[in-house]
């Protein structure tokens, strides 16, 4: 292999495959990323088993050739050398380095012991396209409600399903879900479990100039592509509980609340609740029309805050204040919708006008 | 008490005393900030037996008194409230907080268990002014060569030392050294060693409207004034390494280097260099007018760059890649002097022209 590629170029790609090229002690060759020409470009490849990356990079290219090598160093030093044309040569499992006064050997190994890439069928696979901005915002707002159980493998994922026509994307870790309508149209049937880790070096990868990204799925995988970088991951086997049947149809108290100050006293009221993990209580009062959150009586002392607004019915919750904040913080209207009947009904809290996000999370029983 | 604050300014001097008041266990008081009224001041105290920092806020005050509460849930709490002012009640033992329709009370302690503040002998103490980016620009340079061996205590601070009618800081970790000349006239005799710590909690008080930073010593205690305040910490007894000798007044081989270029050399041939801890080879050669940098050959490959410069002599060293990027990080020109002899005599390191502040290096001897 020898070849010259830009030093800006080739950072940026090895900046995507270094996150994916792990430290794992079990199989050494999966901290290597492989570096592989293909006619005019250069291909840099890295996979977890689970994940993988796979970027070209147009070059130079005077002799064809691959070679893997550390993914750590190699990012490094790549990242440390001056803009402008980089020489990669390989010789004899070593890969040479240089640009201008800059030279260095880094050693590697054969790549015949790289993994095989799994490749997805294409042919039978249903795929859509989406603008990054709308999967950024809608994935961003769901995978704060995935599990982190792993006993539980299906719940540790995002459920991309189909319903009605539309696409819906959909988390939950068994306290708490959350459901955002990513595709007003879709014509195929979609119904699968994508790992959040895969979604997060999407979102990671994707650069200022990505415009849109490429999705395909088949039986068992799926295909980012966006650039000229493609990730692809397994999907979760399992199936997603039919979690459409947990929202709750209608609430008997309904509040209109004002983000920032519901964000401000479920703060303040929290800090009061280490003790009891966070729980907090939310109290409506019709004959004052007030919202009173307040937190459980503890050793550090107590707290109070009343919001105006108007309340139909009384009523009273308790929920963890940690779960307000984190729906709170991805709702993205100024106002918010707070509907909530007993102990036993979830809470929901949505946008006050969009109904593209639901978000609803169980009281604290006591 | 009884007393009304701003928001703001009391965020603000509850988030230096915060940094103070500790989370020891041995003495639960000192996690407290002592809340005290005196005339038309509030003054907020915490301690942790070594530093202790004293604010003045002005306050509109109905009753005076005291009392004492656990710092980081009164400082996170009257961070998250608005703007405006605070009304603080004090009632057997308990701090009642409002703020519009925020309230709260904190637990707090009887004031009377708070440790007794020492008190710095003003009268026959040394005292003198300085600008406070001047105060930053010298402590920062200096601070990263102190050492972390508490069983070495007279080299985990920042020497202060007059000298010749001028003041300058040093410090030492026994492998390198740094000096900077902070006042160019001085008339007292100086000679006492500051804890880091207590210099970096006063380098993380001063805001932007900071000027002048008042420094007051005594035989045991020093005691930093600024806006309104104060921070006092013990000094640290024992005597500071004769240190003006170990620098060399002549070096065989001395380079003039661009800084920018000479960090990116260093990292490169660093990454390379992790197996040897961090230890890379420095080589002049006369008759190629250059400077070659490179990692001892490792495991993991190697590496060698060349700077082309002006070279009178050959020479050869060896120094720790990490503590030449520690010295070049803190160099403010664009060219820096790089020094050196043999290994048995330190490298200097100052900037091309301002003689203010030098750093050596003791080599490695391999």
């Amino acid at each position: 292999m020898e070849l010259e590629v830009l030093q800006e170029r080739l950072e940026k790609a090895l900046n995507i495959a270094n996150k994916i090229a792990g430290s794992k002690t079990l199989l050494p060759i999966l901290n290597n990323i492989l570096l592989r020409t293909d006619k005019n470009n250069l291909i840099i490849t890295s996979t977890n088993l689970e994940i993988a990356s796979q970027e070209y990079l147009s070059a130079n290219i005077k002799k064809q050739g691959v070679i893997t090598v550390p993914s750590k160093i190699l990012t490094e030093f790549i990242a440390n050398l001056p803009e402008g044309k980089v020489k990669l040569v390989e010789k004899k499992n070593q890969l040479q380095i240089s640009s201008g006064n800059y030279k260095s050997i880094i050693i590697g190994m054969a790549a015949d012991e790289f993994p095989e890439l799994p490749t997805l069928d294409e042919k039978n696979a249903v795929d859509f396209e989406i603008a990054v901005d709308a999967f950024e915002e809608a994935i961003s707002s769901v995978v704060i409600t995935a599990s982190n159980d792993t006993t539980r493998p299906s719940i540790t994922g995002v459920y991309f399903n189909s319903f009605k026509g539309q696409l819906f994307v959909a988390a939950t870790d068994g306290y708490r879900l959350s459901e955002r309508r990513l595709l007003d149209k879709i014509k195929s049937d979609i119904k699968v479990i994508i790992p959040v880790a895969a979604l997060q070096e999407v979102l990671r990868s994707v650069s200022k100039e990505t415009e849109k990204i490429k999705i395909l799925i088949d039986d068992s995988q799926v295909k980012f592509q966006f650039d000229l970088v493609e990730i692809t991951s397994k999907l979760i086997n399992g199936s997603f509980p039919d979690y459409r049947q947990l929202i709750p149809k209608d609430n008997d108290i309904n509040l209109v609340l004002t983000k920032d100050e519901m964000m401000r006293v479920v703060k303040l009221a929290g800090l009061f609740a280490k003790e009891s993990g966070g729980t907090i209580t939310i109290e409506t009062n019709k004959s004052e029309n007030k919202v009173s959150i307040r937190s459980i009586a503890s050793e550090v002392g107590e707290n109070s805050s009343d919001i105006v607004v108007e309340v139909d019915v009384d009523g009273k919750i308790n929920l963890n204040s940690k779960f307000i904040l984190d729906a709170l913080n991805v709702v993205s209207e100024e106002k918010v919708q707070v509907g909530f009947s007993d102990k036993m009904k979830p809470v929901v809290i949505k946008n006050e006008i969009s109904d593209d996000y639901i978000h609803i999370i169980m009281p604290i029983q006591s």
